[in-house]
């Protein structure tokens, strides 16, 4: 049997280019005790795994050049050496950009939702959903009637943000790069309103207009100039999530802006950065919230879905130009 | 009798000067039922009444021009309205920067300390005090082991910052403006080490060497440059005091600088701004431990007193060029 992989082919310098990227045919992997051979359904490709596409160390190991990139997988073993999983099994895990691979079970979780809802593994009850559960529950804290501003608002993070403020009965309001987004945020997930930043000419005046009473708390996603406009709304006593910065991964600028720390002070607020698996003792009891949530129609998931292993770099560079809507996934098999 | 009073003669532009006020002859205040009339015996200058010198509100009303300059006062009952203070009382308010004022005991609060403790009722057990165990206490919650910097470490908030961190076993650096300074802050009060900002080369440098294992707890009284650096630094978890940014308060630019969201995020760090007032119901506790560590002789204080009402511009201009070590006073009577 055939087996590929994507390596990391040179660390990029600014934007990822297909050049970042190599596909080569490896050797289908054996299978120690222990372990399950896995056939990869879906792979996550997520922003973050551009920082660890740079040499320096920041909060997880760099990917090595010449080895497999690796990340957030859903696949279905197909050969066991455990018996606690069988061939037809569907699990969760940090797998490489690979077809087949090998892997051991402690290393995994099983998911347990329907064969069609695979993707929600790897979105809404996925390390993306977590990631707006914890940062919305743990360090926004949202309560009735404030205002929450969301960067990044149509993707994968953003949309399950909105939404859980939403249903604590706040006004929410998204920021996004198109119209197809921000009516889908406004229509299908009940965001109150939305700004395209890309067509604003003056992003201060539209945030004022659309919160005339100031921001409570903003789930920042892209930071930037965006977040220096947003910062200069802040309510007194307001939170700031800070949870991604993805209008500055690929700069090769030094990142300068406005010194946030007057306004920190005199508006008593608070800003906080988190990376999800500071909660990880806490996951099952989020999944089963927001599948909860999910049931009773409280959050809708969106997958945005490419097909084919060939197309895993696509997919990854689509993420800087705002290519997808909710979760970003390429269905391998 | 004769009663003076300084007024705010214009707002300053960048640095204030000897224009931004007036000293002005007014009549003895008049007394009401439930007020007592109030000799002035210690006036406090702090960095935070340049904020209100401004036009634009941040959290408390800006000074009118043409109107007295108030602020944290001790002074001494000499007539009563209200059965319970006696001339001969001390009392603690905010109050006019003038020799004699009246006011309603609803607005002071009875200063027991000994009379020649009275600058501590302004200082260690007073707002800058509280500001510092509340920064602390609240946001730093500083743990056995930790390495802890503090910028404006000499001056009124930054001396008992700094001491609480040592008595919960932190390792402490101080930075300051001056040999002087540094000297008092590692023989008389502890520190572990100190840096002279204006006479370092490289304060990335110095720092990486005085903090060899990072940096888990900064507390900000500076802002500006010298922030930007310490930043750098953080370790992963570690808490930024927002407290003060006197380094930017005379500023006339726009305060650019290192955007500080992406360390933020990948170093899962908290930064939070307060005022000391948000912790307004807690403080006869607070001022309880405070009163506790001095006579234990774990929290040493030390004042800056310059004599004399008419000489209140130049202490409150000298916070500025970090004139002051420990808390400035102005010693009316």
């Amino acid at each position: 049997m055939e087996n590929k992989q994507y390596i990391l082919k040179e660390r990029p310098y600014g934007d990822v280019t297909n050049d970042t990227f190599h596909m080569r045919r490896v050797s289908m992997p054996s299978l120690r005790e222990g372990e399950v051979m896995v056939k990869t359904k879906y792979i996550s490709v997520d922003p973050y795994m551009r920082g660890k596409m740079n040499e320096q160390k920041t909060y997880t190991e760099p990917y090595v050049v010449g080895k497999a990139i690796y990340g957030a997988v859903v696949g279905e073993v197909v050969k066991s050496k455990d018996k606690s999983y069988q061939p037809g099994d569907f699990v969760h895990g940090i797998m490489p950009w690979q077809e087949y691979c090998s892997i051991h079970t402690e290393d995994v979780t099983r998911v347990n939702v329907p064969k069609e809802d695979l993707p929600m593994a790897l979105s809404v009850l996925g390390m993306t959903g977590l990631t707006a559960y914890f940062g919305m529950m743990k360090i926004g804290k949202p309560r009735e009637g404030e205002t929450v501003v969301i960067s990044g608002a149509a993707g994968a993070v953003g949309t399950v943000a909105g939404q859980i403020a939403k249903l604590h009965g706040c006004r929410v309001i998204g920021i996004s790069s198109s119209e197809i987004k921000n009516h889908y945020l406004e229509n299908d997930l009940g965001f109150d309103d939305t700004i395209n930043y890309l067509t604003t000419d003056d992003l201060d005046y539209e945030l004022s207009r659309k919160c005339p009473d100031g921001i409570d708390i903003y789930f920042d996603n892209v930071g930037g100039k965006i977040s220096d406009t947003i910062m200069e709304q802040m309510n007194f006593f307001s939170r700031v999530i800070v949870c991604g910065q993805i209008s500055t991964y690929n700069s090769k600028e030094k990142n300068i802006g406005l010194r946030i720390q007057p306004m920190i002070l005199t508006r008593s607020m608070l800003m906080q950065g988190f990376i999800v698996s500071n909660y990880h003792d806490e996951f099952p009891k989020a999944q089963n919230e927001l599948a909860k949530w999910i049931s009773e129609g409280k959050i809708k998931n969106r997958e945005t879905i490419i097909n084919g292993f060939e197309n895993l770099p696509r997919a990854f560079m689509g993420l800087f130009r705002g290519a997808n809507i909710g979760k970003q996934l390429v269905k391998v098999y």
